[in-house]
This record gives C-alpha cells, sequence and structure tokens, in this order.
C-alpha cells in the first residue's frame, strides 16, 4: 500500500493534469462561442448540456457516477460564465440599466424624502439618519411611501427592510414586487428603546405605560422589574409619547429618545429593552436610479426553475465571478406548490462588466429576475 | 478556424480524460482516506485543500483563474462526499439517530394529541386531519403544545409552520430552535372561510361580521361586495364563531366549516376569501422518533460558517448525494450582523446510509446542526 506522500504525489500530478484539460476545454468553448456568434447561432443550447451528461453517465463507475454528474455540470456552469465574459451577451433589463451608467443621474440636492408613520418614529430616525436635514413627508402606510416615489412626488422614500431579532417586514417585502423602484441606499438603527414621561414625573410616580406591543414585549424584562406599572398597546411608540405629552395622568411612554425629544417628554431610563443588539435595517428607494462607484451590494429579486439542484446551479454562477452572496430569503409567491421568490443581496458594483455579465446570464435564465438596486452597505 | 462538429469533438475527447482522470482521483483519495484511518489520522484535513487551491491559482491563466478554483473547491467536496460513503464517520447526533433506527419505537396507539387554540380553529381542522379521532387538547399558545411534548404530557402536538400566502410562522420557527423533539408528520390545510351565522339569520340581515384581522383581510373583496356588513376584529376566527352563536344581535362570523359547525352556525356563503389557493402547512411533533420507510422530507436547522461560498459548498453535497433540497428559509439569529439560521428540507428517509452520510457529513462541517425530523410530505 503506497503512504501518504506518494498519495498525495499522485493525487498533484492528476489535478495537474485535470487543470491543463480544463484550460484547453475553456479554449475550445470560446471557440465555440465566437464561431456561433459568428454564424448568429443561439450561444447557449440545453440540449448539448443533456448528452453530455448522459454520455458522462454511462462511462462512469457506479461509485463515481453521481460525483461525476456534479463535476461536469458545475464545468459546463464554470464554462458558461467564463464564456459570457467573453461576449457580454446582455438583455432588456441588463441594457436599461447599460443606458443608466452611461448617462449617469445625479440626485437632486434638496431632495423631498418620504417616510412611514409620524415624528419621533424609528422610521423618522432612519430617514434623519441618511437626510440630516432635508425636508420630510410622513405617510400612514408604506404602501403609500413606495407610491409616493413610483410617482415621481417625492425623491426618495425610507422603509423598514428587516430587524435583527424579528426578522423580514413581510409587508415591504411584497410591496417590492408590486412597485418600480431602486434601492439607492441602506443604513441601520439601533432600536434603543428610552422610558420618557413629563418633565417633573419621576420613575416611581409612574403607573401606567404605553408603547406598541413588540416595544412593550421587546422591554419585558424591565417591566417585570417595575411590577407596579401597567403596560398599555398603542398603535406606535410616536404615539404613546404624544398621548403621554398631552394627558396630565401619572404615565410613562417607551419610545426612542427623538421621540422623547419630538414631544418634550424627559428619558428616566434609557436602554431598556432586553437585547442589547436589536437593529433595523433601511432601505432608501428611488423612481431613479443613481449610480456610485462606492456601491458594494447590489439586491436582486428571482424565482428559479423548479428544477433539481438550480439553486445550486444559480449559485456557481456566484462562485465563478467571484461575488459573495451576503443575504438569501425567500418569500411565498402565494400558490398552493408554496413556490417562492427569493430576494438575495450579492457583491458587486455596476460599473464591473463581470457583474453586469453576471445580471445578463441570471436574467437570461431565470424565469423571472428583477433588479432591485446597488448601494453601499451600512456597516456598523 | 475548426468547425462547431470539430470543436465538439474535441469537447468530448477532453471531457473523457477528465473524466478518467476524475476516476483515478477519487481511487487515490479512498486509498489515502483508507490510509488515515488505519493510522487512526483525522480524516479530513482542511490545510491541504487551501494549499491545493494556491498551486491551481499559481498554474492557472489569468482568464481561467476564478473558473479553476471553483472547479478545484468542487472537485475535492465531491472527494469528500465520496469518500464519507466509504468510511462513513459519525457524528454524536447522527449515531442518537442510529441508535434510534435499530430500536425503531412505534408510536402510542391512542395517542393523546395537542394544539394550540379553540375547538373549529385551522388548527382543530389540521389535528382532525392528522387524527381522526384521538383525544385532543387545546393550549393557549404555541409554546404551551411545545412543552407538553417535551416533557411527555402529550404524545403528539399540531402547529402551523407556514401559509402560502403569508409565509412562515415567525413564533413556531423561533420555537423549534428553543425545544426539543422530532417533526414526525406534516398535513397541509386549505383555509376556505365561510360566513356563517345563527339557524333562521340570513345573508341580508347580517350588519357585522366578527373574524380574525387576518381572515377579514383574506375576504376583502367579499366584503367589498356587501358593503352594509360592518367588520370587526376578535381574536381568531373559532371565537367569532362562538360570539356570534351566544348573541343575539344580527350578526355572522368568518370561520371555517368546522368552526361554524362546532358552534351550530349555518353557513351562509363558503369560500369567501379572495385567493382559491390559500393554504397552511402544519408539523406534528414528538418527543420520540418514530422512523418509518416511508418518509420522504428531512427538515434540519443549521448555521453556515461566515466565509465565502458556505452554502454554495453544503449544497455540493446535496447534489453529490442526489438530494433535492425542497426549501430553505433563514431566520435571524438576533445579533448586530444579521446572522441567520437556515431551515432546510430535502428529500430523503434515514434508513438510507448515504443519507446518514450526509447528515454525518452536515454535523461535522458546519457551525451549528439541529436534525429536526423525518416524516413524508403531505402532497395536495
Amino acid at each position: 500500500m503506497p503512504d501518504l506522500y506518494e498519495l498525495r504525489a499522485q493525487i498533484d500530478r492528476i489535478d495537474r493534469q485535470i487543470q491543463a484539460l480544463f484550460e484547453q476545454r475553456m479554449e475550445a468553448a470560446a471557440q465555440v462561442a465566437a464561431y456561433k456568434k459568428e454564424h448568429s447561432l443561439p450561444i447557449f443550447q440545453t440540449g448539448r448540456e443533456a448528452e453530455i451528461l448522459q454520455e458522462i453517465d454511462r462511462r462512469s463507475s457506479p461509485d463515481c457516477r453521481d460525483g461525476a454528474r456534479v463535476l461536469f455540470t458545475n464545468l459546463m456552469d464554470i464554462s458558461k460564465s467564463l464564456q459570457q465574459h467573453k461576449i457580454h451577451e446582455t438583455t432588456p433589463s441588463v441594457a436599461r440599466l447599460e443606458q443608466a451608467l452611461e448617462h449617469p443621474k445625479t440626485p437632486p440636492e434638496c431632495p423631498v424624502v418620504a417616510c412611514q408613520g409620524v415624528a419621533g418614529a424609528y422610521s423618522h430616525l432612519a430617514a434623519r439618519q441618511m437626510f440630516p436635514s432635508e425636508e420630510l413627508h410622513f405617510f400612514g402606510t408604506w404602501e403609500e411611501v413606495f407610491q409616493a416615489v413610483e410617482e415621481g412626488r417625492v425623491d426618495f422614500g425610507v422603509v423598514p427592510i428587516e430587524n435583527s431579532t424579528a426578522g423580514s417586514v413581510r409587508e415591504v417585502y411584497e410591496l417590492m414586487r408590486r412597485h418600480d423602484f431602486a434601492i439607492s441606499r441602506e443604513t441601520k438603527v439601533r432600536v434603543e428603546h428610552c422610558l420618557a414621561a413629563r418633565p417633573g414625573v419621576t420613575l416611581n410616580q409612574v403607573e401606567r405605560v404605553y408603547s406598541h406591543e413588540q416595544a412593550l414585549a421587546q422591554c419585558s424584562e424591565f417591566l417585570k422589574a417595575h411590577p407596579s406599572v401597567e403596560p398599555e398597546h398603542v398603535l406606535n411608540t410616536a404615539m404613546a409619547a404624544k398621548q403621554v405629552a398631552g394627558s396630565s395622568e401619572p404615565a410613562a411612554a417607551i419610545c426612542s429618545r427623538l421621540g422623547a425629544q419630538e414631544y418634550g417628554l424627559e428619558v428616566l431610563a434609557c436602554g431598556i429593552q432586553n437585547s442589547e443588539e436589536n437593529y433595523t435595517r433601511f432601505i432608501c428607494i428611488s423612481k431613479e436610479l443613481y449610480p456610485t462607484k462606492e456601491a458594494d451590494t447590489i439586491s436582486v429579486a428571482l424565482s428559479l426553475p423548479n428544477e433539481r439542484g438550480a439553486l445550486y446551479r444559480m449559485l456557481t454562477k456566484f462562485a465563478v465571478n467571484n461575488v459573495n452572496m451576503t443575504k438569501i430569503e425567500s418569500r411565498p409567491v402565494g400558490n398552493k406548490n408554496f413556490d417562492v421568490i427569493f430576494y438575495i443581496n450579492f457583491t458587486g458594483n455596476l460599473y464591473d462588466q463581470k457583474i453586469r455579465d453576471l445580471l445578463g446570464d441570471l436574467s437570461r435564465e431565470l424565469c423571472s429576475f428583477k433588479f432591485l438596486g446597488n448601494y453601499k452597505e451600512d456597516v456598523l
């Protein structure tokens, strides 16, 4: 029996040969693509793939069959991605993006910004974090924010997309499916709840505390430690602050520091939520695409064909393009098969030809594909 | 320039050579594994992988570099999966499963079943679908159902896990993380809302309609067509039926057919929800694992290492084992990086050695890994 050293040397020899053959195969595939382009033939054909895999299967030893099928599927997927970098096949949706890059628009100097809720809410905080001094409009619902952006009545809209504890904001994902827009920025807001009361009211005097149901739940440990205080639900944290400000009872609100400030309340205790690390991610949407060289994250929504290994094969494209998928989230489309749409974030910038090649590849091969934006990730 | 026919013949020749080398490599890797096992060395080492990839990188032409890295990563992952089928390296969690298979338990003949809510709710419907005549206990919350199962006070618990329109039931995913149990069955329930009133009350007489907020939203088109009827929220659809049954006002409830029946109401209209295709998937959990040969779906919860392509590499294992991933869902772990736990369903049965090899492989390599169950999918 050969020893470890010999076996490894043997594997290294095999790898060298495989690599040389891999390079030859990529060269031959590039020639096939060039030939097809010259003769106006479709570049990518699926029949040929099935044929090759059938041959692989026929020639394989039983033990290696499943592995060989995966290896050659992978080899062909790599080959397609590399060919795409030579021929830059495009699709209407990618062509639109390329047009936007050629004549890049810049955002208005004094933009009008929309967010949902009332002054002092966490959406307000997020909007102020991105737009410190711009004109803000408050809308009753997230849908109205999307509509205002789509119809050009505002330049930007700020909406929450996920919370680090509660997860995705379901309704916003639904709205992303139905509306046209581009994500142009993102920001993360630390959820830090305060107990706030009218000036002069002390913690010992407080008999009732108003807040949003979820905020009360997030502060359950604080409330347990103060059993004489009775919690009561209101619609949102800013409303709670407003109500406390306008009433004469010895009550407090659980709200953000901005919320307390907005309604002239005094903060009695701060950071009273159970978990130190509670963050909400907000996106900023616009009607126009404002491409920047600093953008490092791309968001897309897509459906995969109902085929074995469809997600795996898509990720081969990401791997070959050296792209890191930073988030994958599925939402139901609402049929009896529980089929889903994937919302995916990956690293990249639209000015990179390789990224546009990848987008072209994805939008050509997938059942449905929607580019959602290219922006800079807000790193905490 | 060679023509298409010649180029394809060239590619076929290259593929034959690569395939022969692939088989040689798998044979050499099997010998390495056997050698290590004989000499009690750790089978899988990561340092060697990085070394090989560095060499690949060094030898590669610039155009092929990204592709070669992916191909050889893939090749090594395939090699590991095939080696695992020869040596069956196991882990404590898989060893426990194997023990359960050796002495399989059978479910009690007259099991006690728990579900959340009240008689007539959709959970009741799901429990009845799986257990037509068994003893049912109703609990106030999903958490109490999990606790009753974990503490052995009931044999089975029935909880909803996802709806085809609204998506996952967030709280149940949270509970799955915190409790020990096995999913032993699943069922899908069609959500079909009825308008039900006390016998003798006609549709024209109805002035108010009670139901759960979501059910009212799901019937918004029906309600729009009957503007004289005023909708009013109650805690759940079964409560709505109960309330209507006990009151003398000309009111109706939106609830399931079972809910109407349970409280002696008459169905005035059926299938009044907006979408024809609304289904909820329920799982049945138990303390014991009851392995069956008919089970075709495996559920696991896992975290991936924070490395580029971690999901991709895990899916290579699925592909090599010819396993189809049927669902992937992510839930936040609640930290500031928005890290997630993946809940994954894939095809397979525990009695299949290949599946146990795959589970061994996953539980050894991943940061966290929890087997949730093996059961038969309820196909609609």
